[in-house]
């Protein structure tokens, strides 16, 4: 590979100081508006064109919501800031003493992309914590495509169940174990049930999608461990009165395309979805700084790189503790309080240590069914769930700037309807039936 | 192979006539609902879950859409009609002698459905008139991942030219060539030119997308050859205000990753959208009947096969004619007019010839601009964009039941905005990415 003399983010006419930062999640574009008026250039560099409201993830793979209700366009985010431009690209090197990025767009060429003060904000995948062969047969939530291949997973199911007569096989297509008792976990586990008690009941004739057995495993003691013990509680009878089996201090030790094993312990299931942790993006490995168990980045206090005053890092990818030392969850409030933080140095603001101010923490069951913890205040059912909608559609639409997702949810929640329930092709068979050469040896 | 014993399908004890309908479309959908008191066992086979409102994915194409806007479970839209079952799976064969279709559901074992009435309605698929390795290169439009194969592309190529500095690269990335001058050609090139003059133009820093190049490639005298020739022309002209560059009397010679050839003229071009005709689905090739050039089914009058009463085909896969003798369009009126006719033969009615009530014709060029043809009654611009989009929302919320569509379009009318603007990964990223072993020669 050559390097690309034609390097459309550089000007050598442009004087002001160059803010590059890497990934449009909440972290890099808080770091991008809290910039808004400084005089500096901006660019922001990520390897979707959308920045995706993560949390909300888990409604596009249970089909209450279409990809585009929780995604938008990172140009049309930041259309109104001038200083700021926006390319679609992966990162291939960073040379911190250099001070340049290199991207490799088109895979032919590749670009260096000087900077003066960096901004790291690429968050964090699937951590399959060794076992990366289970990623064969469990499924990870973390991109939409990972959300449309749940969705194709847990529908095509359903459908072969309809078509089979063994009563041991529609049993393991019937079964789903969600690996992982956080808030993800829990969120897939309510849908699971809810869709399949109250959505696919009425549309099934062979089989009773009521017969549908979930099963939620957790390896600590209880679920929701960031919780208060209360609502943990509270959390794991909704559950269980919804039919999902609530499986704590249970660690799995085997998966495969038919099941899961736990120690002695095998439970056969067609569908395996994996919720039980996330690590820093891979992009860390490029990076010569301390790290930890899960590769996050061991910054200083005010988010910087230890000896490079001019690099930073914000969200998923950093490793970071409160007042009390406890680490800071892998949550869109923490990116961008932080992404906050550097923007406002990088406007000509004082370092100061990064300090996370906890707004509260809340996660949802099901219809009606959620917990919300806010310092000593804790809330559970319908006034939680009402809390927990409000929170996100007031992000959610600060966002997108439409109502057509409160529209899907008002709708879904009065008929239990589930409007987005499409199962699309696998990328399997789109290779298959599409542009690129069939491949004989596949078997069919 | 080995067929499957335990057929669910198959119920012994069920003395009604089977009626077993291949397709979920319009011609199959309206089939099954004039059965819905009728003494009969239906089932409908389809290879998706989904029926697809196919008049509207170009809207998809173009990102004013999302997938689930236009298409509805196939399960939900027959849920009230408890005489009908719905599976997925695909048809490997059909025998007329011994009324059986084959279907390999698990691709191991199969299954043979016995019928006493067939209704093939499985529709159409991208005619490449003999030049099968355009499909390489040029993109059709007759499925979600179609679809989204083109808003990928298009948005993509956006995107490449932004970072494009190569004048000349950066001119093809953004040429844009629509083959086929019909309704969808038109609908397609009228809304490349809005998006790219009015959506996009806000959202790019280096490149102005009111430089985009659009090429309507049609091989007769003048586009929409179905309309009277004044409405073709108005066309014609709105388009070319739009800046739309229509060439007919044109004909593409050949298609290749960089552009295509009229004869000796070459136009460079990266991003190929091909309208230009339809053919019957492969399924018909499983079929000893006589075919049109396009391989069209030529059923008897009733729409039911010579020879053979209890086998029927209805829509796009079958070539009929109005009473003057021209064939019929491929269009969503004829199929579910057809599918009606067939299915009030099956519910013991008469045994009449098909006659098609022609309720009129319509086209969009895009925002506030049309054409639509009701016998001599002829409408142009925003009373014929408002009788379009109202004749569209009555049917869609007919199957979809819900007002999100309304409102995405009443927001993008009057903002100008485009909500679906999501690139997804391809294909190829998928499987690169995804699951499934990564081929290591694969160029980066």
């Amino acid at each position: 590979m050559t390097p690309d003399a034609a390097n459309p983010i550089k000007d050598p006419h442009d004087a002001r100081p160059h803010v590059l930062i890497i990934g449009g999640g909440f972290g890099g574009l808080a770091v991008a508006r809290e910039l808004k008026a400084a005089p500096v250039r901006v660019t922001i560099l990520d390897r979707t064109n959308h920045h995706l409201f993560q949390p909300l993830l888990y409604q596009v793979a249970m089909a209450g919501l279409s990809p585009a209700d929780i995604a938008a366009p990172i140009r049309a985010v930041v259309r109104r800031q001038k200083n700021t431009s926006v390319y679609l690209a992966e990162v291939t090197g960073i040379d911190i003493d250099r001070k340049i990025v290199e991207v490799a767009p088109s895979g032919l060429r590749y670009t260096e992309i000087p900077y003066d003060h960096l901004v790291l904000a690429v968050g964090a995948e699937t951590h399959w914590f060794g076992n990366e062969s289970w990623a064969d047969h469990a499924l990870g939530l973390k991109t939409i495509d990972d959300a449309l291949e749940v969705r194709r997973r847990v529908f095509t199911a359903f459908e072969s169940a309809e078509r089979e007569r063994d009563t041991d096989r529609r049993r393991e297509l019937m079964t789903f174990v969600v690996v992982g008792g956080g808030p993800t976990g829990v969120e897939l586990a309510g849908a699971l049930s809810e869709i399949s008690r109250f959505v696919l009941a009425r549309d099934f004739r062979e089989i009773e999608p009521k017969l549908t057995r979930i099963i939620l495993i957790e390896g600590l003691d209880r679920i929701l461990g960031s919780f208060d013990g209360s609502l943990s509680e509270h959390a794991r009878r909704k559950l269980e009165k919804l039919g999902v089996e609530v499986r704590t201090e249970a660690r799995v030790t085997s998966i495969d395309a038919r099941g899961v094993e736990l120690g002695d312990e095998r439970i056969e299931a067609r569908t395996v979805l994996w919720a039980a942790g996330v690590r820093a993006s891979p992009l860390t490995e490029l990076l010569d700084v301390p790290k930890d168990r899960g590769g996050r980045l061991k910054v200083v206090e005010d988010l910087s790189f230890p000896g490079h005053p001019e690099v930073f890092a914000v969200g998923d990818m950093v490793y970071a503790e409160d007042a009390r030392g406890r680490p800071l969850p892998g949550v869109a409030p923490v990116a961008m309080q932080q992404g906050k933080h550097v923007g406002r140095i990088l406007a000509g603001g004082a370092r100061q240590p990064f300090r996370y101010r906890d707004k509260g923490n809340m996660a949802t069951i099901g219809r009606s069914a959620a917990i919300a913890e806010m310092g000593s205040l804790k809330l559970t059912g319908f006034p939680a769930w009402l809390a927990w909608l409000f929170v996100h559609l007031i992000f959610l639409i600060g966002f997108r700037n439409r109502a057509a997702v409160l529209l899907d949810w008002i709708w879904n929640y009065f008929t239990y309807g589930r409007g987005a329930r499409l199962i699309t092709q696998s990328p399997a068979e789109r290779m298959r039936r599409g542009k690129s050469k069939p491949s004989d040896g596949e078997s069919k």
